[in-house]
């Protein structure tokens, strides 16, 4: 992308477009040549700016997959001229040239990062400017308001009153609301975005390999009649109701001052500590409880019970279990080898997401930093509320609250907010 | 791609190729929608056949990267009447079409799977059709030979000799002589194209994950100074001087008839099996050798001997080894650790691949497949040689060389030989 993009192609490629009578959207099968050989057979589409991603002159290369070719050709291009974009680079450009505001630009990584379908079209509809219209009608009417009061303010010796306090206050209360509703759909947004954490805890043998292969149905860790296999957090992803489910094995919680249980150890805490959910698994066979340091972190955090191992039971059996004193959100019997409660399970994993689906708004904020500038523009516009009578103090607490919201779609944004925002990008995007 | 292409795309498209002016090929931005909500914003590419990669009329939809976006428009364009191609099925059709022969098929799935220079540079030849020009023109001497010799069956009652024997002979010997020199390239086209697999073995705590990582000069493999820590396989590729090295760290080698332990004792032998080369390291602060059954498949290897943990040795200290009886590559003597002596096994690894590189021809026959058609040819035509004063036989041998060869490009092949070229492609391809 750029001006001497059309230029450094033709330098590569056995079809030279700028010296034939071709006009640009256009696309033709060639060949890519180091001059020596032929590295590849390509399709080349040309685009002419403003009608393109960028904005500027774009030359797509379509080589074969894998990795001899693109790299080859990628190397040839810089060889001739060209440089290898930053991450984000192409969506910073198309936002630098009007292509996109900064909220769809967010947009574009959001819907690449997508692993669900809920996640996808919460981007999708990010990308179409859903959040931008709001964010910008909220933040017309605010400009509303301060072009009236920086009115007054100029002919504050006059006494003139543009507009009623009492209507400056229901129209801060109304956006006031509009915002509180947007932040409140975050939660949501959070969860549709980076998926359900949920930590599988329990004394070594439990079974948690066994349960997480059994909710995948797939063997993907390593499970063996060894205490204390599990010496890595052992990560899965499962889609349930539209929304992931991060599902994290974690090493047998023994005491141990052995050097590999006890790195394990300190991972299987951070990982609770990460967690939305915690599946607290026990073997009741054996039933052993997790030393007490880590049943002490579960006291603060949302916990299903998981009685396994019922294949173990004989009939009629009293089952004793010295369970914790912590509120579950689910009890659960089941066994992960027979996969008999599986289904119970995934249902309880289900009802919490709905738990924590309150917000059923169209259009959901998902990223953080969406959310902090909405906060901290509720924030301003709480101080202009207070300061009906201070013109001069609300005025200024009003351009925050209108900074604030321009901060969300790019009207107003310091280079490294940009910088920021776009080296979260993969490169090429 | 097919006759519906078009119609389908626009079925879910907001810009209509069929009822406009547009001619193909042509590139458009548009969106994708399932009538309800708007999936991605894509561009939009439409090839006419004959003038597309499968011969047919083709649509290609650029869509957002990740997860989300490409699998919601597959779906949509399967709701809309496509279906899923099976794996290598655009590159099926572009053959039965006639746009590619069949090594030139076979090309694009060596090109796609290249990992080096080397292997990338080798397919990239053989799409060009250079194998396939080489094979067609032995193919086309034989049929000229086949030809005159048919005719002289036709007048065999006449006795007319339309070509020599001596001269029917040497052109038998010319071609044995270009057959044998293209079977030759392949020991070093399955080396370009596959890699060379270098298996490390030694004794438990010999520091086979730490010399993986000097390799790798990155931690890829779990370095503890428990020993056995390495129960899996690990696999790490480097490109050396253009090739692929695949080094599969293996278990320590202790005898055990502890249940995990015992399974990575049967990969390590499969793994040492596989191998092109072995790298028998031996810790010489502590100098043990692996289990004895381990040592014996060491004898049909090419084996590099390493003496590790160089960084423990005092000055002048004298190291007695007791080295099993097998005749090494080389020995080198390195610090995994300390990385002191890595740089000279990388040069013993190099010289191991220049020495199975014997070949120094342009044209080199990398698939197996092709190796074995070549080889069959070779044999048919060296038996043809011995059947001069018999020309019925000979024709008939001739014709078998002429088949083999033709099953090369694609003239002569059958349907479930295609099925299992193109079975191995990745879908899409």
């Amino acid at each position: 992308s750029g001006e001497q993009a059309w230029e450094i192609v033709d330098r590569i490629s056995s079809f030279k477009f700028q010296v034939s009578s071709f006009s640009a959207p256009a696309v033709k099968h060639a060949q890519i040549t180091d001059g020596q050989a032929i590295i590849d057979d390509v399709v080349l589409t040309w685009f002419k700016g403003p009608n393109s991603y960028t904005g500027e002159d774009v030359v797509e290369i379509s080589c074969h997959g894998g990795r001899y070719a693109a790299n080859r050709i990628l190397a040839l291009l810089v060889e001739n001229g060209a440089r290898h974009a930053k991450p984000g680079e192409f969506t910073e450009r198309a936002f630098l040239n009007g292509k996109l505001d900064l909220a769809q630009a967010e947009a574009v990584a959001g819907l690449i990062h997508a692993r669900t379908v809920k996640a996808g079209q919460a981007a999708a509809r990010q990308l179409q400017g859903g959040l931008s219209e709001k964010v910008r009608a909220m933040r017309n009417k605010l400009l509303d308001l301060l072009a009236l009061l920086e009115l007054e303010l100029d002919f504050s010796e006059e006494d003139i009153e543009f507009e009623s306090r009492q209507h400056r206050l229901e129209t801060l209360n109304l956006l006031t609301g509009q915002l509180n509703e947007l932040i409140g759909t975050f939660r949501r947004g959070r969860l549709v975005r980076e998926g359900l954490r949920v930590a599988l805890v329990g004394a070594p043998n439990a079974g948690k390999s066994t349960l997480l292969n059994a909710i995948l149905q797939e063997d993907r860790a390593i499970v063996s009649p060894e205490p204390g296999t599990t010496r890595d957090v052992v990560e899965a992803r499962v889609e349930l109701d539209g929304i992931e489910v991060i599902l994290q094995d974690t090493a047998g919680l023994r005491k141990s001052d052995h050097h590999i249980e006890s790195q394990g150890i300190t991972r299987t805490r951070k990982t609770i500590e990460l967690a939305d959910l915690v599946l607290l698994l026990v073997d009741e066979s054996n039933p052993l409880l997790p030393d007490e340091t880590i049943l002490n972190l579960l006291g603060s955090k949302s916990v299903i019970f998981v009685q396994n191992k019922l294949d173990l039971r004989q009939k009629s059996q009293e089952i004793a279990i010295n369970r914790p004193k912590i509120t579950f959100f689910r009890e659960i019997e089941l066994s992960a080898l027979t996969h008999e409660g599986v289904d119970r399970l995934n249902q309880a994993l289900i009802e919490f997401l709905s738990s924590e689906d309150t917000a059923q708004a169209e259009i959901v904020v998902s990223e953080a930093r969406h959310h902090d500038c909405l906060t901290a523009a509720a924030a301003s516009i709480q101080r202009a509320a207070t300061q009906l009578a201070e013109p001069t103090l609300m005025a200024s607490d009003l351009r925050d609250a209108v900074n604030h919201l321009g901060e969300i779609t790019g009207e107003s944004v310091g280079e490294s907010i940009l910088d920021r925002i776009f080296s979260k990008f993969c490169i090429g995007k």
